[in-house]
C-alpha cells in the first residue's frame, strides 16, 4: 500500500511516514473502518521505520497517542497538542482520528519537536467531493472516460466492475490523505448499461464502496432522471406522479440495503440531451425533491447539477446568452429545494474555461444548498499533456465574495471536481498534474488556503527529503503554469476558441457558429462579447453589487475578463497599458516562452527525478510546446488577418 | 429481379422491358455467363409481357435478333440494324450482346419501328469501374463504408462477407445496364482484416466475383503495398527485393486459381498514411510494377492512385502546394510504368471539391496509361443528403483538352468512380443520387455524350410513361443541382470551408490552419491562393498552353476558379461584373432561393410518385434548405465580418 512496483506513490511514498513510523504510538479508537485504518496505516509505517503502535491500553510512554474525545469538533474535525513528549490528536468521529494522522504525517518531524498549544483543524465544507465522469460500458464516441485524460477507469473497464479493487484501495488512501470524502463513481452522462448500477448492478457499487469507506469515503451515484420509465417500466418520470415517487422510495432503499452509508445521487437533468423535469412541465426544485425524499430517511444527499443551458441555440440569434442560464433558471426556484439537496453549480457560468468570472449564481441562492464543481481533469486547460496546476484559479474562486467584501463568509457547502484519475500508472497522465488533484483536496478542506504553501506542501510529501534545487524547480514550473496557459490560448476571458469536440488545441472559429452559444464575434474591428446591461445581454447585472458595476464597464472590468464582459475595438487600451491587439502578440509570445523555459527547468532537473518520471514529464513537454507554438500561431495569425495590425515588435506572424 | 419488394428497381423497372418483353425475340450466342443472361432477361420479360424467346435455330419471323458477328466491333462493341420488321444486334463478343440488349431496353418501341441503318456502338474507355470504399470489418472511424452515404455494404458486413449474394447480382444487373464493367470490391484504405481477401480469404472475393460475371462486369480487389510483410511475413515489401517480387507472382497466381477472369488491383501506396514504395527509396514506377508483373500473365491490371501528397504540411509554410503535388510526383516516372499499369488519377488537384481544375497530371503522361478517378458518392457534394447531379461537372472533366483543342483525343483509358451505393433500399440514400450512378456509367461508356440526354435517359426509363410533368419536374429539380450546390458553398472554387472529419456542414476555417495542405488565406483584405507562376506557387505553369498563360491572369482565369488560383482583392471585379464580395453574397442568396424552388416542384410531384420515395426525397430536401441556409448564413457572416463590405442589396447578414 506504499511504493509499488506498477503503481505510483503519488503523496504518500513510504519515506513520508519516516516520522511517525520511527515512533512508539498508542491507539484508542473504536474498531470502525476508519479507525482500523489508522492503526493499519501505522502499523505498516512501524514495520518498515521500526517504530511500534499499540492498541487501547497503552505502556504510558507513547509518542504519538490518537484518542477519542468528547468533545464536539464534529464528525471529520480533530485537535493538535503536544505536551512533555507526546503528540496527541484527539477526534470527536474516526474520521476525524484518520484525518489527524495524516495531518501528522504531512507535518513528519515537526510533529515530534517542542511543545504544541492545541489547534483544532475542522473542514471549512462539509463535502469534499471526487466526480467521476467514467463509463461503464465504453462509449462510442467519449471512450471509457469522458474528457478523462489518464487512460482507462479505475473502477470500470469493458462494460463491467473491475475484478481488481488494489488500485481503489489505494486511491482512497490517497483521497484520504488530501481531505477528500465523497466519490461518485460513474459518468453524470448517464447511458443504458449505467443507469442499471442503481438497481440489479447496484453490487458493483457496493464493492467499490466497501473499499472506499475504511478512508471515510462515501460512495455517491450518477442516476438518470428518467430512471423510473427506463429501469421501472413506468409511463413517465414525472416527479409529482405517485408512482414515480414510491419508485424512487423503493430504489432507494435497496440501495441502502446493499451500502448502508451510500452517499447520494448526482444528476444532470434537462443538460445537454439528458432528461428531466422540463418535460413534464415540473421545476428542476420539483426534480431535484423527489430524489432528496427517497434519500432522506437514510441521511443522504441529492446532488443536482445546475448546468442548464440551450445547447441548440442559434449563431445567429444575439438575444440568447448561454452564460445567463443558470441564473435565469436556477434563482426564482431559491428555498424550494429540499434540505438535502445540493446545487452544485460550475464555478464559471460557461464550462470550466481557462479564465472565467466566478458564476453569479453563487451567492445568489442564500435559502438554497450549494456545491460549487470545478474540473481537475483538464478538458480545456492542456488535457494532461500541457502542465496546468489550477490550484491559483480554484483559490481565486473560492476567496470570491459575491457582495464584494473581504469576510469569509462561506461561499457553498461543498467543493467537487471532476476526477483527473484513471487506471494510468502515475494517476492522473502526467504526473505533474497529481498536484492538482492534492491542492484540490486541502482547498476543499480548507478554502482560505495559500495555494502556493499547498504545492510547496505536495512537492515535499511526494518528494520526501528534495534537494532544494529539486523543490525549487517542481515550484517553478508548476505555480505560473496555469497563466501561461492562459497566455498562449484565449485571451481576455474570451474561452473556446478549441477544436470542436475533443477540445484540444487551438481553433479560433471552431465554436463560433456552433449551436453551442460559445461566440467571440471576431471581426475586421473587434472582438468580444457585449454582456453589460446597458447595450449587450444583461449577463453583468446578474451580479450584486459591486460586481454588476465593476463589470458593466469595459473602464473597470479587469483586463483579464474583458472580452469576455465586452466587445472592444482592437485598439482599445487595457489597464496594463497595452492595446488589445499588442496584448494578444505579446501573451502568446510570452506563452511560448514560458514554456520553453519550463521545459528547459525540466530538463535539469533530470539527475534528481526517477528515470521513468523524468521521461514521461518530458515527452509531455515535448508536445506541450509543439501545441502551445501551434495556439500561438493560430491566434496570432488569425487576428492579424482580422484587423490588420502589425505586431509593434515585428515579429513573426504567419 | 426486377421491381421487388424490398429493393428498389432503379432505371429497371419491369416496364423498361415491355417493349423487348411483347416481341418475338431469337438469341443466337454461346453459352458463356452474359450470353446467357441476355437469353434470361428475355425470358423474364417475355413471360411478364407475352413475348416470346427461342436460342439459336429460331422460326425465321423473330421481331428481335441477337447473334455474333465476326466483324472487330471488339469485345464490348455491338451493331444495331433494323430492316423488314427484324431489329438485329450483332456483337463479336458475348458482352457486346449483353450491352446491345440494354440499348434496345433503353430504345424501348423506338426499337422496333420504320427502317434503321446499321449504327456501331463502342465504348470510348475500356475500362468503366466502381471502386467501392467498403471496409470488411467496421472501422472505428470510418464505419462499414468509408464515405458511404447509403447504408452499410453491398458484400460486407461486420467483418464477413455476407451471405446472401441476390442484392449484388441486382447491383451488377444495374451497372450492366449503364455499362460499367468493373468493381473493386473493398477500400483502397486497405486494413488488417480486408489485406487478408488477397490471400486466405480470397474465397469471399471469388464468390462476389460469380456474381458480377454474367452482367460483364470483372472483379478487382484493393491491396496494401505491405502485403509481403504483413500476410507473407518477409522483412521487407520493397518492390526491387526478389522474394517481394516472388511473393507477389505467387499471391496473385492463388488468385487467379481462384477467380479467372479476376481484373487486378487498385493500391493506395505512400498516400495519408497507406504504406508504398518511398519507405524503400523506391520510385511509384517501380511500386506499380512489380504487381503490374504478377498480374501480367494473367492478363490483369494494376490501378495505380496518383493521390500522393504532404498530409501532414504545415500551414505556416507557404511554399508547398499540394495541388502540386501528383504531377511533380507522377510525370517524371511518364514511360517507366508497365503496359498493364494504370495511374488512377482524381480529375481534380485537389479531393473532389465541388469546383475545381481539371489537373493537369492529365495529358501530361502521355506514354502512360491513365484513368481519371471521380466520386460518385457525395463526400463534398452534400452527401447524398442533398441533390448534386454531378453529370455535368463530369462532362466538363472528360471534355477538357489539355491543349486547348477541341480534338475528341481520349482523354485517358478509363473512368472510374468512387461507388455512392450500399445496402440502402434506394441504393444511393438519396434515391435521386441514383442519377449520379447511371450517369456515370453512360458518360464512361461515351464522354462525348450529352449529361442532359443522359439525364432524361435516366428519368424515362426509371419513370416509365412518366407524364411530362413528372419528367419535367424531375429534369427541373436536377438539371441545375450542381450549379446550385456551388452557389451556396465554397466561392469560386476556393474549396474546402467544410467541416473538418465528416465533412458535411460549413466551417470556414475548418482547414484553413490544418495539415491537410487546404488553405484560402482570406484576410480582412481578400482571399483565394495564388498559384500563379510569377507571384504565387507555380502550379498554374504545370498545364500546357493556353492553359497555362488562362490560368496565369486573374484577369483571363474563368470567374468559377478564380480564388483557386488568385488571391484578389474583396473588390476586385470579376467576368460577370460583380465584384467578388457581392459575388459570394449573391450566389448565397441564390443558391437557397434555388433549394427552395426545387423542394417546391418536388412537393408538387407527391401525386406522381410512390409515396416512399416521394416521402424520403421530400424529407432530404428538409435538411438540404436547413443546411444551405447554414451554408449561407456561415459564408456571408464570415466574409461581412472580414471584408466590413455591406451587401449592396441590404439582405440580412448575420
Amino acid at each position: 500500500m506504499t511504493d509499488s512496483g506498477d503503481l505510483d506513490a503519488a503523496w504518500l511514498p513510504s519515506a513520508a511516514f519516516r516520522a511517525v513510523g520511527s515512533r512508539r504510538s498508542l491507539v484508542r479508537a473504536g474498531d470502525g473502518p476508519p479507525a482500523e485504518t489508522v492503526y493499519a496505516e501505522l502499523a505498516d509505517a512501524c514495520e518498515r521505520f521500526g517504530g511500534r503502535v499499540v492498541r487501547d491500553g497503552g505502556d504510558g510512554d507513547a509518542e504519538l497517542v490518537l484518542e477519542p474525545a468528547g468533545d464536539d469538533l464534529g464528525d471529520e474535525g480533530f485537535a493538535l497538542t503536544r505536551r512533555g513528549g507526546t503528540t496527541t490528536v484527539t477526534a470527536s468521529g474516526e474520521r476525524g482520528l484518520l484525518y489527524g494522522l495524516f495531518h501528522v504525517v504531512r507535518l513528519g518531524e515537526d510533529a515530534f519537536r517542542g511543545e504544541r498549544a492545541r489547534e483544532v483543524h475542522r473542514p471549512a465544507l462539509a463535502t469534499r467531493m471526487l466526480d467521476h465522469w467514467d463509463n461503464v460500458a465504453v462509449h462510442p464516441v467519449m471512450g471509457q472516460v469522458e474528457r478523462g485524460y489518464a487512460g482507462g477507469s479505475l473502477f470500470w473497464a469493458d462494460g463491467r466492475a473491475r475484478g481488481d479493487l488494489d488500485r481503489v484501495r489505494a486511491y482512497g488512501r490517497l483521497l484520504a490523505a488530501c481531505g477528500i470524502n465523497a466519490v461518485a463513481v460513474n459518468n453524470v452522462n448517464v447511458h443504458e448499461t449505467e443507469a442499471r448500477l442503481l438497481t440489479d448492478r447496484i453490487g458493483e457499487v457496493a464493492a467499490i464502496a466497501d473499499v472506499l469507506r475504511p478512508y471515510g469515503i462515501r460512495t455517491h451515484l450518477s442516476v438518470t432522471f428518467a430512471a423510473p420509465m427506463v429501469l421501472g417500466g413506468l409511463p413517465t418520470a414525472d416527479p409529482l406522479d405517485g408512482a414515480v415517487r414510491d419508485w424512487w422510495a423503493e430504489a432507494t432503499g435497496r440501495v441502502y440495503e446493499a451500502i448502508g452509508d451510500f452517499g447520494g445521487y448526482v444528476v444532470k437533468a434537462d443538460s445537454e440531451g439528458q432528461p428531466g423535469p422540463f418535460a413534464y412541465g415540473r421545476s428542476h426544485a420539483d426534480g431535484a425533491n423527489v430524489l432528496a425524499a427517497a434519500l432522506e430517511p437514510y441521511g443522504g444527499t441529492v446532488h443536482w447539477r445546475a448546468f442548464v443551458y440551450d445547447h441548440r441555440q442559434d449563431w445567429r440569434d444575439r438575444t440568447t446568452d448561454r452564460a445567463r442560464a443558470a441564473y435565469d433558471h436556477f434563482t426564482p426556484l431559491d428555498g424550494e429545494f429540499a434540505p438535502n439537496a445540493v446545487l452544485q453549480v460550475k464555478h464559471g457560468p460557461m464550462d470550466f474555461q481557462v479564465r472565467e468570472p466566478v458564476s453569479p449564481l453563487i451567492g445568489a441562492m442564500p435559502r438554497t444548498r450549494l456545491a460549487v464543481e470545478v474540473q481537475a481533469t483538464q478538458e480545456y486547460t492542456g488535457q494532461q499533456r500541457h502542465v496546468c496546476w489550477l490550484g491559483p484559479m480554484w483559490s481565486e474562486v473560492l476567496r470570491f465574495r459575491p457582495d464584494g467584501g473581504v469576510s469569509a463568509g462561506r461561499l457553498a457547502d461543498g467543493l467537487v471536481a471532476v476526477s483527473n484519475v484513471g487506471d494510468d500508472p502515475f494517476w492522473t497522465g502526467h504526473p505533474l498534474a497529481q498536484a492538482n488533484l492534492y491542492t484540490f483536496g486541502r482547498l476543499a478542506w480548507d478554502p482560505a488556503a495559500d495555494p502556493h504553501a499547498v504545492l510547496d506542501e505536495w512537492i515535499a510529501l511526494t518528494h520526501p527529503g528534495a534537494p532544494a534545487r529539486l523543490a525549487d524547480g517542481l515550484h517553478a514550473v508548476l505555480d505560473g503554469s496555469w497563466s501561461t496557459y492562459e497566455k498562449y490560448t484565449a485571451p481576455l476571458g474570451v474561452g473556446f476558441m478549441v477544436q470542436p469536440g475533443h477540445h484540444y488545441g487551438p481553433s479560433v472559429d471552431g465554436y463560433e457558429y456552433s449551436p453551442w452559444g460559445t461566440y467571440h464575434f471576431a471581426d475586421r474591428d473587434g472582438v468580444g462579447v457585449d454582456r453589460s446591461a446597458a447595450t449587450g445581454t444583461g449577463y453583468a447585472a446578474q451580479y450584486a453589487d459591486p460586481w454588476a458595476k465593476v463589470y458593466e464597464s469595459p473602464e473597470t472590468c479587469p483586463d483579464e475578463l474583458l472580452l469576455f464582459f465586452h466587445h472592444v475595438p482592437y485598439g482599445h487600451v487595457l489597464h496594463s497599458g497595452k492595446t488589445v491587439i499588442q496584448h494578444i502578440y505579446d501573451t502568446h509570445f510570452e506563452g511560448v516562452a514560458e514554456v520553453e523555459e519550463a521545459r528547459r527547468v525540466w530538463a535539469g532537473l533530470a539527475d534528481l527525478v526517477d528515470p521513468a518520471r523524468h521521461a514521461r514529464v518530458a515527452e509531455r513537454y515535448e508536445e506541450q510546446l509543439r501545441s502551445a507554438r501551434e495556439w500561438r500561431d493560430q491566434i496570432n495569425s488569425y487576428f492579424l488577418r482580422k484587423s490588420g495590425v502589425p505586431d509593434e515588435r515585428g515579429r513573426t506572424i504567419h
